[in-house]
């Protein structure tokens, strides 16, 4: 079966023709750069066999035909202008290596060196750091413009465990998905088999993801039958020679709904019984079973609260069950209560007590933000304030609050933000990345995740700059030094094109594409203004009786006759003092906090003054308008890159320009008019006037359908 | 002759007809607003009699003349529908106020209250705190709009001595002035004076001003003379009525150049006598003489250490000389010294040892900035430093380094930034205006200095919105709480217009201007790229050979092939040490470091990536942009609003609009062209790119000459 599908896909992205339609993801545009000073390869020596370097040998022999159009010789040794793959057990490799620069390597890292006689040798400990190493070689080939004459490079991931999460249902839906139906095809599986499983697994593989969540945090019980059970054990059996290990969201009432117990209190022992069944059943047919994710008492979930055990009761619970397994547990710290003054606290006040308490195989995973993904938020302040417990970060690559799959929007620089986010818990440098990765707290694992923007969609994500958010993902999952420029840039070229101007004016334009989302939709820091429940387009005004406060607009943004914002700071809900010093200090003062923090953090008068001279409510009018010029700007590069991107990429990107554009003026408006029923100024004359009434756009309802 | 003086201006500005060509300051457009709840007095009881109060009389009579067209009757009781002033002397008006009400108002303060009967007092325990009431009480009916129906008004000033710098010369020339010859019309005096004299002390005691330093603190010694001396008696006799202080700067080489001594060393018994005879005849003459300001050991002037001392021990020892008189000594801490490694760091390193070394009565005079008048510095680091030692602020109301008198831009924000800035040497808040009006510490004298924007040119400052910076230092010395947008709607309402779209309009072009400037001049905390000497235009290329380092572009902006900026942080020259918590973390960390100080405190990569997206050089490309379009946009604002303003005023702004965008321009080309050499980079395409060239705007040599 595997065989037949490196058949399949082999033979898709080695044929020389480009489909151009997002299909081919970052394989799209295969050729070195023009300034490249590495010729290719004469000769390949792959001693080894697995099914991983069956990939590697098909990967090099295909991309190196696409890059350099030569089909390179297959030899038994190291040869002279040769490029040989292998693992340190080789001895004739790892003859060229110091036995510490090998063992530094770990699971997953490799070296690409060229030795004397221009012999190029990609080395790891392991098959799958070889078939990383071998990505590497092939994206560096294609990317590169430092104009090295040898290949010196030592690669070692951020953390252990860089994980998509897959907020996918069983019915074939996607929970904030804006590509379409599912990739998993339960109803097919295990019978069928879709090529795109494969496909899929090669991506994650050449940017470094090594594990998947295949379902919806709000898990179906459904999912641990035995009937699902070996679906999932097809998937992992194909993702197997890329490394993409398999885990799974659970629903913490498993052993009741599922398996008919009437309790599913952790410290019950038929409940853990249950468990302990259920995990001996997964790992004999998944014995590299990954772990589960756990979604609890969070949003009217079951979990152990139900039966007054606390969080770290019913995580170790299940990390003992999995421990032996070599399984972990990944235990969501998104919780919030409709009671609380301030929702952004709640996460902090919840687990911080718990600190210390967790098994070593449990992981909290932690949004980056202490509310919801919002286009900007601070990072959450669990980040470096539980020092005995392990976190990982919990990224969104869906764009659910950021304009769906219509809206340039890339994340990389949010990504970027959020993880060189001084914590300052541990002195200076306690960066949110150096938090998580183990440099400050020795974390026995490490991980990040990403919510994945994965659908049947052609081009599997959308937008086809929604492609370049996956890829950012998991490039910073594997290295969290990289520039997001640098990022963008090696996405382009790989998947549009080499031409310099084309380069340095897109990468420019996704530079810049988070925080124009940001000004036209929640700049200064507001947040929380989009639609209720589909969480698309602006509805600041949005009341709905009997509705939870903390879902809606109002108790976010708090406009009223005297100003704007959320008084977080100590005269206000206090949030301010889950940062440490200096951070408290500077949050919690209006003159020093970060003007794109601002009202996240204080409540100010309309006519507040900031540095630049104008009112708040100028300002406001500012952000928004230049929000709306800088989505101009986008468009008019854009269509002035027409003749170097092919017909159909630039007419999908053109239209999806075109609907981002009259949805930033929509957001603009909204807001604008909204916030001036409060601030009862107007909107500096300079400025383009909205062409709208309040009134009308509040009548606007959101239709949008997802695509299919 | 006092009598004949007000004669002049009396029927000058009583006459009705305004000249409306700016020489009529902040008195040109007196009427109340529209919406003005307060009626016009039927009557006016003045019990009191003194110079001052004839000139309350005066301003009175006129003014209501002129607000409501109607000649007011003086009465000699307390009428109904009267208006009364006059000092808790009185006791016919005190008995209507509470003692200690009374007693907090200290020597300048008032009140106004309508009390029963609709009778209006003015009280204060001085006749000067009468006549700012009265000024305050015909202010308030031409621009308050808060529609009371009665007054009641407390105003105590947050400085003792508020105080303009004059740096002019004997010989009729300004030291950085840009509005034409001095005012003081030396070889004339005593026997002929000017009309202007009078006008002067009338603008400034109507904002609050009280003293007044004649000379330039590069001081000729030839001031000091008996003939001098007794011009110097004949101004302030002039002034004394309107309660302006006269001070001078001293040449701390008198005794020898001046008095023939072989030494002017402060320790010295001859240098003392010298002085102290050198007081009596100045006391002789001007028994409320102010006291003496002292630039000295600085930029080349003699001083206390050409003999071994301290500036402690020189400050002393003129301290003592002045005491018994009530004289002060306002000494200068503007210091540095070419062989330093950071210019920033050095008035601080050459003061604060010197903490609690000063008498009583010598107050440290401190620039706002540790440079030197910089379109954008931080506060200097010696307030709150010094817990010790008295200190005032230092500001620059003519505009050095912000375009001469032929840019628009308004001060009252720099002026804010600067008194709001939280220097948290004593805990939060201890702002600069709170650190250095004794809130914090107990100050014997509280003083603010402003150097002046004045001179002959028939709109006394140059330009018609200069006129602003000194109304707004006279206002906020008065009182440092009021917001840069209120003086400047103030302003506008009593020298342009009631016009509330001509308000609206200006006062947010006035609010913006300075950013604007800092935008096209030295935006992300460059400074110091202007001109060689002259200060006017873009120089960042300048090198003279021989010329003190510390004079030069190049010791600034420290621009290379790597980046651009100081390093003053804890890996650079550490001026960021200066600071208290938690400032010196948030400056030393380019993360949490204001963007608008970024490059004050940091020397980063042209590829350095801001929280908007963008790299540093491409963040400098947009602000050098910005700043001109934000000249373009007061442009446009203004010439949309002629008819609402007097053709001739109209076209002096309009012509100073069109110098200060073709200048705008010339800097922005001027600086990123420059360091376009370094960075090596486009400038990105959607901006206005230079139409000069760098070698052609090198050559432009700057030949300006002063107005005359």
């Amino acid at each position: 079966m595997i065989i037949f599908l490196y058949f399949i896909t082999g033979t898709q992205w080695a044929s020389g023709q480009n489909k151009l339609d997002g299909s081919e993801l970052w394989f799209t545009h295969m050729e070195t750069i023009e300034s490249a000073s590495f010729a290719c390869p004469s000769f390949i020596w792959i001693p080894q066999s697995s099914p991983t370097f069956t990939i590697i040998h098909k990967e090099l022999k295909s991309g190196l035909n696409k890059l350099y159009n030569r089909e390179v010789k297959d030899v038994s040794r190291l040869n002279s202008n040769g490029l040989c793959v292998g693992t340190s057990s080789q001895k004739d490799l790892s003859s060229y290596f110091k036995k510490e620069e090998l063992s530094v390597l770990g699971n997953d890292g490799y070296i690409i060196r060229t030795t004397g006689n221009n012999v190029t040798i990609i080395i790891a400990n392991t098959d799958l750091g070889a078939l990383y190493g071998t990505y590497h070689y092939l994206r560096y080939l294609q990317t590169d413009n430092t104009h090295k004459a040898n290949f010196d490079i030592v690669e070692v991931p951020s953390y252990q465990r860089r994980i998509l999460n897959h907020w996918d249902n069983l019915d074939g839906t996607v929970e904030r998905g804006y590509a379409g139906h599912s990739i998993w095809q339960w109803k097919d599986l295990p019978q069928k088999i879709s090529p795109g499983y494969i496909e899929y697994a090669r991506a994650n593989a050449s940017i470094g993801i090594n594990g998947t969540v295949l379902n919806n945090v709000n898990a179906n019980p459904a999912v641990l039958s035995i009937e699902y059970l070996k679906k999932v054990k097809t998937l992992a059996d194909i993702f197997r020679p890329y490394g993409i290990k398999v885990y799974l969201s659970i629903n913490f009432s498993s052993p009741s709904v599922l398996g008919g117990l009437t309790t599913a209190d952790p410290l019950n022992k038929d409940v853990r019984i249950w468990w302990q069944d259920k995990a001996k059943q997964i790992y004999s047919l998944i014995p590299d079973f990954g772990g589960f994710v756990v979604k609890a008492n969070s949003e009217g979930l079951p979990g152990p609260q139900d039966f007054g055990r606390t969080h770290a009761d019913g995580a170790n619970m299940l990390a003992d069950v999995l421990e032996s397994y070599g399984g972990i547990i990944m235990w969501r710290a998104f919780v919030y209560n409709p009671n609380g003054n301030d929702r952004a606290k709640q996460a902090y006040n919840e687990f911080k007590p718990l600190d210390g308490k967790f098994r070593k195989n449990v992981i909290l995973q932690v949004k980056n933000g202490p509310v919801d993904f919002q286009p900007r938020e601070p990072f959450s302040p669990l980040f470096g304030a539980m020092q005995h417990t392990t976190l990982m970060p919990e990224l969104q690559i869906t764009q659910e609050y950021l304009g769906f799959s219509d809206h340039l929007v890339y994340l990389g620089t949010l990504f970027k933000e959020f993880l060189n986010s001084d914590t300052y818990t541990n002195g200076r440098n306690s960066t949110v990345s150096r938090i998580t990765d183990g440099s400050v707290y020795d974390d026995s694992i490490t991980a990040v995740a990403g919510v994945a923007n994965i659908g049947l969609d052609s081009n599997w994500c959308g937008h086809h700059f929604a492609q370049a958010n996956w890829y950012a993902f998991g490039r910073l999952a594997w290295n969290h030094q990289l520039s997001a420029r640098k990022i963008a840039k090696e996405w382009l070229m790989q998947t549009f094109s080499h031409d310099q101007d084309f380069l340095n004016q897109m990468s420019g334009v996704m530079m810049e594409s988070r925080e124009a989302t940001v000004n036209y939709m929640t700049p200064l820091g507001l947040h929380h203004l989009m639609g209720w429940g589909h969480h698309y387009g602006p509805e600041p005004w949005c009341e709905i009786s009997g509705a939870r406060p903390d879902w809606l607009p109002t108790y976010y943004h708090k406009a009223d006759s005297i100003g704007v914002g959320f008084n977080r700071s100590s005269s206000g809900s206090n949030a301010v003092s889950q940062y440490a010093e200096p951070l408290l200090s500077v949050y919690n003062d209006p003159a020093l906090c970060p003007e794109e923090l601002l009202l996240w953090f204080h409540h100010l008068p309309w006519n507040y003054e900031l540095i630049n001279g104008r009112d708040l409510w100028s300002e406001l009018c500012y952000r928004y308008s230049m929000g709306v010029e800088q989505v101009k700007y986008f468009q008019c590069t854009w269509n002035s890159l027409q003749s170097k991107v092919d017909k159909n990429r630039f007419n999908d990107v053109q239209n999806k320009l075109a609907i981002q554009l009259k949805e930033a003026i929509w957001w603009r408006d909204a807001c604008l008019l909204y916030f001036q029923t409060f601030s009862h100024r107007p909107i500096p004359s300079q400025l383009d006037q909205p062409k709208s009434k309040l009134e009308d756009l509040k009548e606007l309802k959101f239709l949008k359908t997802h695509h299919n």
